[in-house]
């Protein structure tokens, strides 16, 4: 017989409202995971998240052959507010769309939102690989919330319907923009932002001229070197976080 | 007859001395990549760059059925001073490695320093990937250097011989360290220094208590979230060179 162990390290998100005397059936991915791989038993606990109710810790309790139900015992962290920082990135190789979703989500990404632009390639996304690769870094990461995943958008209609409110951060390769610090390190952006990565190819002259026409956008630089859409992506949000956002 | 195509977009890093007037022996790797993947012919040219001499162009000579050799025809940039930023990090998994040294070149990392700590799982590290890693993302990010990659220290014998004057930034998951912009957003570093990541299972107590005791360390945290340890990485390296590097 296994004793019981109370962790909270492993942690699930569920689709679910979390309360006082709430039980939840795990799905069976969750139960297998549970059960199978993680080798849980009757009384092991786990903690549970649905991007509102907070942080709860549960107690796995084994129904039938393969499934799992999920006693709640009580709340550990109540819900806190994100950064609402979105990133629009131009979509690239499966793998480095996977590594940005993975590093945007730990780095604290309220919105993956893929743009079309002149020179993106790959103009295929698989959204449900994008949002099951959010929850998996969502659950590691200890997030309360898993980051919204956006359809592809051609970036001429993102900008048409861009809300006056939500400052953008226009990263631009060809070195137009501002010191990031120069930028954020006086004053730090505060409200809504959202970070605008472009694609390896760059974006073309009429684009630039279109992004630089929108109300609150602010160029930046990344330094000398050039970098990968990804590299750039995850640098980005880290500086903007180190900044303006919740690593102050 | 294809026409020459004079382009500084393909590099290489050299072993050689660079100057006005030098003939280089491609490797037969290099030869092999500029002739039949790049499919370059005579009178192409490529950028060249060996770390000390800045970047020179030069014309690709086929040589033999399968030789080429670069001709040097200017030079297009000057040697430039990187900034004297260490990465010392506790090996990870392979992929993980392969991830950490491309981005910390890609973002101007001057040495790669494996550091075992008494939590470090990983303990073989092939030396010779990541050097190869190295100059592939030197080349790609135009940079006119490529880092250094030192052997695995245990991290005890690494802090016994630190040097006074490199200065230590300490990634403390668990954030016992102030903001990094509190810390360098107000008085950027400057001079040469390090950055410390943890290894997955993050550092013992004792490792703590030497790390803290260590003449010039900072310790800084990197927000609420757990990140995984190439993903700290990569936003420690890009927050430093925003705020005291070569993005200033």
């Amino acid at each position: 017989m296994t004793r019981a162990q109370e962790r909270d390290d492993i942690r699930l998100h569920v689709e679910t409202a979390l309360g006082d005397g709430a039980s939840i059936e795990a799905t069976p991915q969750q139960a297998h995971y549970l059960r199978n791989v993680m080798r849980l038993g009757e009384g092991d606990t786990v903690a549970l998240f649905n991007g509102a109710d907070g942080e709860w810790l549960a107690s796995v309790v084994p129904d039938g052959r393969r499934g799992a139900r999920l006693q709640i015992l009580r709340q550990t962290r109540p819900q806190e507010a994100d950064s609402d920082l979105w990133l629009l990135f131009a979509p690239v190789k499966r793998n480095a769309i996977d590594f940005i979703v993975q590093k945007a989500t730990e780095l604290g990404i309220a919105k993956l939102q893929p743009v079309l632009t002149e020179n993106t390639d790959v103009t295929r996304v698989n959204l449900d690989r994008m949002h099951v690769t959010a929850i998996e870094a969502a659950e590691q990461s200890r997030r309360l919330t898993v980051p919204e995943v956006g359809a592809p958008l051609p970036l001429a209609s993102l900008l048409d319907r861009w809300s006056a409110d939500r400052r953008l951060m226009f990263c631009d390769e060809i070195r137009t923009g501002a010191p990031m610090a120069s930028t954020f390190g006086v004053e730090p952006g505060t409200g809504p932002w959202a970070i605008l990565i472009g694609p390896e190819g760059g974006f073309t002259e009429g684009e630039r001229r279109r992004i630089a026409d929108l109300d609150g956008v602010v160029p930046v630089h990344l330094g000398p070197r050039i970098l990968r859409a990804e590299t750039a992506a995850v640098a980005a949000i880290a500086c903007w976080q180190a900044m303006c956002g919740d690593w102050r």
